[in-house]
């Protein structure tokens, strides 16, 4: 049993840590950190959590005794306090940007922040859990991935890998619920106007194009730049990414999903639609699963894939808490058993 | 042609009296004013409307020349406008609730600021366009009912003119659309939170509950009291009342739907239903109608009213250009012709 | 560990408990029987639980070999294959209305059909969880209540137990998300005409009022009736019920909160609010809560109680296995410990 | 004024028809036909329109007497029923899509079904209004455009047309409000499924893939195919199309800009927003508009735009009657001036 903080309590992506940590059988939250409301009990900010009887309390990195700290904050937050942890051997799974990129240029191109200092920025470990290179006992420090990088490179990944696809064609048209936009108060998100509205944001701006684009890159072994065009929905929770690629051979749709059925193969939480079936993002909701359907145009020797996931499960706490199994060696799915909840 | 004038012109109130009086034949919007957003056009708050070349002005109630201004402003400020704006001729009506309680010491209680000064508020014309008695010519000030009130008395008035219920047994059950909270944020009409969420607010303690009691107390001539709940549900636009009210004789079903029909023979905004048949809040979506179905219950010797309306049609801006249309003795559907829009 | 079937498998009543009892840990749901999909794997259906193997069967009553058989079935259907499982020693969780009324004529009015013989209704355990005498491994046939009735009787019981109440004076204003409708298509509930509309429906007709009446009058000992407003919310999951009483003599907000409060001390899984807080359905969205907030209107002497549930879980799967818990001796809240999904 | 027919009455796109034919000045809507329900009062299906007294009737070709049809049918339709109106000179305007394809062995291979004869494709005018060549007084059957096709096309027209980009390398990310998939039942557009669910579906299949590539093939008198992918929203009413395309020059944000602006200068119903300003689908909701945003993303020398519209107007009914007035020489506008409902 391990002890845990949450830091950032008042947000939604702590919320879903706890929800889910709750059923997690070696885990104990032990704080839960709001800088604006401490002493507060949780269940007056969020009355679904009446049952609990935790208080907020005020981060304090010198004093605060526990195993492991989650940042579920906004960017520019954990930078700041994740070093201090870190040094007394506390983890960190940081939910937020502020690790995630390695280029400190590109981080202040696409956060307009300065980046961490370069060397914390090189112990971060960024962690696709299906993919990851978490080390069980030595990783310190885990940058979660973004919820569109998340869907978007779990169905990218086996076409890059396998070098079937030209690199310079990828095309992302992303859709996200509007819990991705957190909970503080803006015009766009103001129900009456959200509500029954579908709109594209941010093209060619978004923090998490240069995301996809490193993993990639990296990946490849070549400089990758992305289209990325990410839109709002109006729904609460689900991430679906369209991805357009040029084969570079001849590839047939019995040939893709094989390749796509071999790579996620021993991977409990991505699950590869049979041929002509495309997964819905209520089909995940609640869950920490990744569907994904793929489908060959012959005529245009493109690939479309589609990929859904619960942009607060495994595009954000659901993720976190995987990563956190992989660094104890824990089974991969501990705590992280939930069913979708449907209808 | 009569030149008009909007207060208030970044709120809902406000664009639903755009869009409705850009097809009234006898009005021209000269003025919309908003103090927050001087100078801006108004397509940049509001992209719907960016065929339209107006910008947002400054009111200033001096110098401002037309014939009519309507505030669709939040309570607590035309109360300190609309005077030198009636000295100078200039008609007035007011979609908030500055004038519409007689007793300044309810509006004390309710809404937690000081009333209007009595002499402001006999003038006022609190007007239920059906049971209107604004006079043509004469009536300057026109207090415009609230969306609550509108679709609950409209209901209500033929039971209680017909003195057929007991007046001490009368419960509202409401209903309203986000889109009645306003355009201001806040975290109970976030996107998020507000969407697949139902809820009851304000219990006992809503600024429309008075209204609804004086004006019923003034048409049974005794003092009423009426239990009444809000709700709030997760779509932008609708009312729907759902009125409980004993009966203090033997009526039929067919017998009180005699009797509504007949109240709202002339009344080419009220749609009696027929029996058996209830109306939905989206069928009368975007439009200026009120729909009402009756049903009696024998077994408990109750009535069940349900009425619906569009809080910012029938509920706010509609009826405010219908009372406009009695003000010039215009046709009363003139620029409210719009069918509902469905589905 | 115990095997269990469950009956209906296509419908929502069936997979919810799917979702809840794979958490179950002495559980094995060993069959799931639908006649219209016999041996379709159950992803084809629902893709959501495509990481499940089971594959539908068809439900032969004298060969089927486990524990308990749940039903999750429209009406009519139980009664007739109920009687031979228990024969065999075969435990039932009917969750549909079948064995719910005691009285065969009233459920002829309300179900449209004949009911099940007098012996076996007799034999039937009609259990609200949190009021159940149900006895352990004694009871061979829970009736499961009905959504409504069970969000609206854990409101009402503390009320008319107490007897501070005028029994004739029970106003109930229900308000249910779609997925109460089941998942046959129906005009009413197609997407594009259920979406931003709110109705009322069966008004005075409703299959629930009857099951409320039956269970406050064995209550009270006197023969009670309610007047009982079902409606429809654009939403998928949750039910609000405000109910409204006379109080017949004088009781204080803090009197009646005290009152709740000890009722429900020790059952974990309703919750009293703090006066003042009133539930929103969003709060207990894919748990086995009740929330329940309480006000007292002095002015007319009446209560208000609000109530909340998820219809498919505390209304329907959820306490079904709450049911389950309590005929084995099983600790209440085994299977069910899901913390709500929020937002 | 003249007399219209609505065939297929009990659509969504007939009774769009009606709400915004009852507007329209010249037009008297004399017949509404649905054969499975003659005599029926349409309040009876739709109380929306409780304030109308139609009735729907049977379509007898031979006997009908009236200036201009309006089919609101599935497809495979209007095609044996049109060419008999046209030799009895009543003008059809076809909103199926019978007759939007000339290639016959095309139709077949989409729409599964025979094609209309090719004398009578070769009669049809497709006419996506703001580029139609509807003859006044001459053009006697219009094939009304799909609505992905309207949202698409108008926004790829202008670079078709000014050859400035890869011809080979569009790509249609497109998606959809419910409404689109109209009236008829179906499980993915139950409520309780559709509801909080984002889905592709038809990937490279559907019936718009081939209107679309027609359209653009002829005006750059190449063949072109295109890659285009419909997407469901949970909502009722809007399409937004994000399309990406290869440009073959060097092009600025501005240079695209102005190139928009010019080609829509004088299209009452094309709104060019400025650059940086994305439409959202809500800001042409119940109106006739297509908002385009436009962005060139230098990196990849491609191009961005983004369309919206609201399907059942501009997408249907509402260009059924922009076309109508060009065949009847009136104002563009006539009837269609309804200002967008938001929010």
């Amino acid at each position: 049993m391990i002890d845990v903080g949450i830091v950032g309590g008042s947000g939604y992506g702590a919320i879903e840590l706890i929800r889910l940590l709750t059923h997690h059988q070696y885990v104990n939250i032990k704080y839960i950190f709001s800088h604006s409301k401490i002493d507060e009990p949780i269940k007056e900010t969020f009355p679904h959590l009446s049952h609990l009887t935790h208080q907020y309390e005020a981060l304090n990195s010198e004093q605060i005794d526990c195993d492991v700290v989650f940042f579920a904050t906004p960017s520019n937050i954990s930078k700041g306090l994740a070093p201090s942890l870190i040094e007394r051997n506390i983890k960190v799974i940081d939910l937020s940007g502020d690790f995630r990129l390695g280029d400190r240029s590109v981080y202040k191109q696409f956060y307009g922040e300065s980046a961490a200092p370069q060397e914390q920025l090189e112990k971060a470990n960024y962690s696709i859990a299906e993919w990851s290179n978490i080390e069980q006992n030595h990783t310190q420090l885990v940058a979660n991935p973004g919820c569109f990088p998340t869907a978007t490179l779990l169905a990218i990944h086996p076409l890059v890998d396998q070098q079937i696809i030209n690199n310079d064609s990828i095309i992302i048209d992303a859709k996200t619920g509007v819990s991705g936009a957190g909970r503080s108060l803006a015009q766009h998100v103001h129900y009456s106007e959200m509500n029954e509205n579908f709109s594209a944001y941010a093209i060619g701006k978004h923090k998490h194009k240069p995301e996809i684009e490193q993993y990639i890159s990296k990946l490849a072994n070549e400089n990758i730049k992305v289209v990325f065009t990410p839109h709002l929905v109006p729904m609460t929770r689900g991430i679906l990414s369209t991805i357009y690629v040029k084969l570079n051979q001849h590839v047939t749709n019995e040939g893709l999903h094989a390749i796509f059925t071999e790579y996620y193969d021993d991977k409990p939480f991505v699950r590869i639609r049979d041929l002509g079936n495309y997964p819905k993002t209520k089909e995940v909701y609640g869950s920490n699963f990744c569907d994904i359907g793929i489908y060959v145009d012959e005529e245009s020797q493109s690939a479309i894939i589609v990929s859904v996931i619960d942009n607060l499960v495994k595009g954000a706490s659901g993720q976190a808490i995987q990563n956190l199994n992989l660094m104890y060696g824990w089974n991969e799915n501990t705590g992280l058993t939930q069913t979708p909840v449907y209808p």
